[in-house]
């Protein structure tokens, strides 16, 4: 039996991940470069389980099925019993089910979206774009915690083809700056903007590998993945 | 008690991390990224235990401590506890006290220094030169599975140069290309270039962090990083 010993008030972070993995890379190489650290061990403990088996939000989602909550559920306990203090799931489809997966931990789960808005209303905007996968849009996943905020979602052959440019990340197409899906995503941002978007919502942690801040100077972008990395520093390191 | 389930003769992988925490991420962004896999569900479930807090490698060998190599085999067995059924250590100087891990663990570890030496030797290479930190180089490790391999090692004021430079990336100094360290890794290798090495090892996981390549066109660089990686898919992957 291991004992996990916590010589500081840190916590552990888990990361459940896996979806996709290269999301996860990211999330975490952000979270390595953000954290205020001098030498290695004064970076965080992380703790990671990247299982890419976990089934496809979207397609649970659709199918009623709630074979990835089981799954991320599953994650979840072997990472607590790792040691985790504080979970992190680099996923907004998956939060479809967060409350049926923080009904069964032991240890608290942030949540993606909340962090969105919440980041939203600091920058006091009242009309934002979503950028996500088709599981997300159609799920109401961000209307449920949009509150004031007025949410621009995807038109239908919008959905299609921003969905199209995330699983092309997944399938590991075009890496880098040749990455196509840059085009769609800005095209629906330019319709956002026609409609009143003060602001649009990477939602979704492939999206960060197509566009970020600098595709769109000016025009705020709230990048899901980044603000997951500053409220997991906010929770894990001492206050 | 969970009960991992494995529904393919894939191996979950296990990254003992945190050595640097960069280094780490960089490891699993470079093996998800060279997985072949067309969409998340095929790519290698990685479970990682990012402990940053393992005491720093060269200290431990130069105070003779065990204290990295006890840290190592605690990470390791919350690995194996994972459902880990291959091991890696993306860290050249944690391979100091590869016998001593290997001999605590039931799953195999690959052995990075190991790999590295196979690669020279397909590339049919007689003189190489080692850029590493202080810990590796004084340690003998390389020289350990050098063979009939010419390894020229770095001088004392070279020596002291190489390990700041890594000491710098650990400390989150000067990311891109900005990164000082850089000039002074390739001023190193044309030194050896002049005393007759026919390639490069970058025998840190920082290093790659710093130099690649594309830094040395037509000059063989062996990139520990990547043949660890690709050493990773060759034994995880189904044959």
């Amino acid at each position: 039996m291991l004992i996990v010993t916590r010589k500081t008030d840190r916590k552990i972070v888990g990361i459940i991940g896996g979806m996709g993995p290269e999301a996860t890379a990211d999330f975490y190489m952000r979270l390595v470069k953000r954290t205020p650290a001098d030498r290695d061990q004064a970076h965080l403990h992380v703790v990671m389980d990247g299982n890419p088996a976990i089934p496809d939000r979207t397609e649970s989602f659709l199918n009623e099925s709630d074979a990835t909550m089981e799954a991320v559920v599953e994650s979840a306990l072997r990472l607590e019993g790792m040691g985790a203090g504080i979970l992190v799931m680099p996923c907004n489809s998956a939060h479809i089910w967060f409350d049926g997966i923080v009904s069964r931990l032991s240890v608290p789960l942030l949540n993606m979206v909340e962090e969105v808005f919440s980041a939203v209303r600091k920058a006091d905007l009242r009309t934002v774009g979503l950028l996500a996968t088709a599981g997300t849009v159609r799920s109401g996943l961000y209307e449920r915690y949009a509150g004031e905020v007025n949410l621009l979602v995807p038109a239908d052959d919008e959905r299609e083809r921003i969905h199209e440019a995330v699983y092309a990340v997944k399938a590991g197409i075009g890496p880098g700056e040749a990455r196509g899906g840059k085009d769609v995503l800005l095209e629906v941002v330019a319709g956002y903007r026609e409609q009143g978007a003060e602001g649009v919502i990477l939602g979704c942690t492939e999206i960060p590998l197509l566009i970020c801040q600098a595709d769109l100077p000016g025009f705020p972008v709230f990048d899901s993945t980044d603000i997951l990395v500053d409220a997991t520093l906010r929770e894990a390191l001492p206050r």
